[in-house]
């Protein structure tokens, strides 16, 4: 089987999303799948949806920050909240996109590098630099990427996405859709499966 | 193996609650254990978390109406949204709390019929009469639920149970407590049973 890539939704603060990000690449190949990594940012979002970070809001919270660790050991995936959390993500998921351009492949590799940096290794990802010392790792031009997040091509297509995002109905993070149907938190990968081999429940 | 009741919290508008109603009886059997029914009114524990009703956010309430029929598909589950939704779950949820008084097993026995009857049959819930006629259903006493529905004592020990419920750390629907660790959603089924079976994760 096979067929259009799976459009993956995520927010680099968003450990839920880490857990995806770490599943969803054996999930797509075992249906002969691609995945398009899509970074997005959850404040832009929320400003349409009116959602909030749910570590912000009360019980909700604390559940959060309890749920994040157990989780991904449920998920088999290690997990560490880096020290400075919530970070700025608008570098990394800059960075995605822009990878994406000079090779699509390379995109997915970054993304993956980027969330094991901030999801399990401490690395700081949030300003350009460390961005760009992540991207040198996997083969990219570290000067050309420090060159290329100061351009409005870069920054504006970020904003491109977050829009085609809500107009897709994205409004949360891991946000995944195959053939259409739209799949929102890491809980879903099971459905997930079942509709790429079956087209249905 | 065998331990404490699980405690189940639930709003029964909630059909993602309907899902795990319809699935917790086997999963605590499983492990020995019983469930205790605890309904909950969403818009009094949103009162103090600051949580709205998913479906009428935007772009999340249009996710979650098509999100409801499928999700109870994929589990395997008849689910058919009432004629009138949302409606007042107020005298469900008391006569839940009255039948746990009169025999403990009822409460459950009560509460999956309840809960059949407006997330499956399309049957009116919303009254006492309506109510009171599926309690007559699983032999309870028709007349002496409507009777102690007017009461203070009914009405408080709801009020009650909701208070207790936010101290617990409650704030949605189904919310599933296992030894002290609290579940938010229907998809944590899988995690309850790998707690129950392991003590971890």
């Amino acid at each position: 089987m096979s067929g259009a890539p799976i459009e993956f939704y995520f927010e680099f603060n968003s450990p839920y999303g880490y857990i995806a990000a770490c599943k969803l690449g054996d999930l797509a190949a075992k249906h002969g799948r691609e995945v398009d990594w899509k970074p997005i940012l959850l404040r832009a979002l929320f400003e349409v949806t009116g959602g909030r970070p749910l570590a912000q809001l009360p019980l909700r919270g604390d559940y959060m920050m309890h749920d994040f660790a157990r989780s991904a050991a449920y998920h088999g995936i290690a997990y560490r909240q880096p020290d400075v959390y919530p970070f700025p993500p608008v570098a990394a998921a800059r960075a995605v996109y822009w990878a994406k351009d000079q090779d699509p492949a390379k995109a997915g590799e970054l993304g993956l590098a980027l969330y094991h940096a901030c999801s399990r290794d401490n690395v700081d990802i949030a300003t350009p630099e460390g961005v760009a010392g992540i991207a040198a790792n996997v083969g990219l031009d570290k000067d050309a990427l420090l060159a290329a997040l100061e351009t409005d091509a870069v920054k504006n297509r970020l904003a491109r996405e977050i829009e085609a995002a809500l107009k897709k109905g994205v409004f949360g993070s891991p946000f995944i859709i195959v053939d259409g149907e739209g799949f929102w938190g890491a809980d879903r990968l099971g459905m997930i499966d079942k509709r790429m081999q079956t087209g249905g429940w």
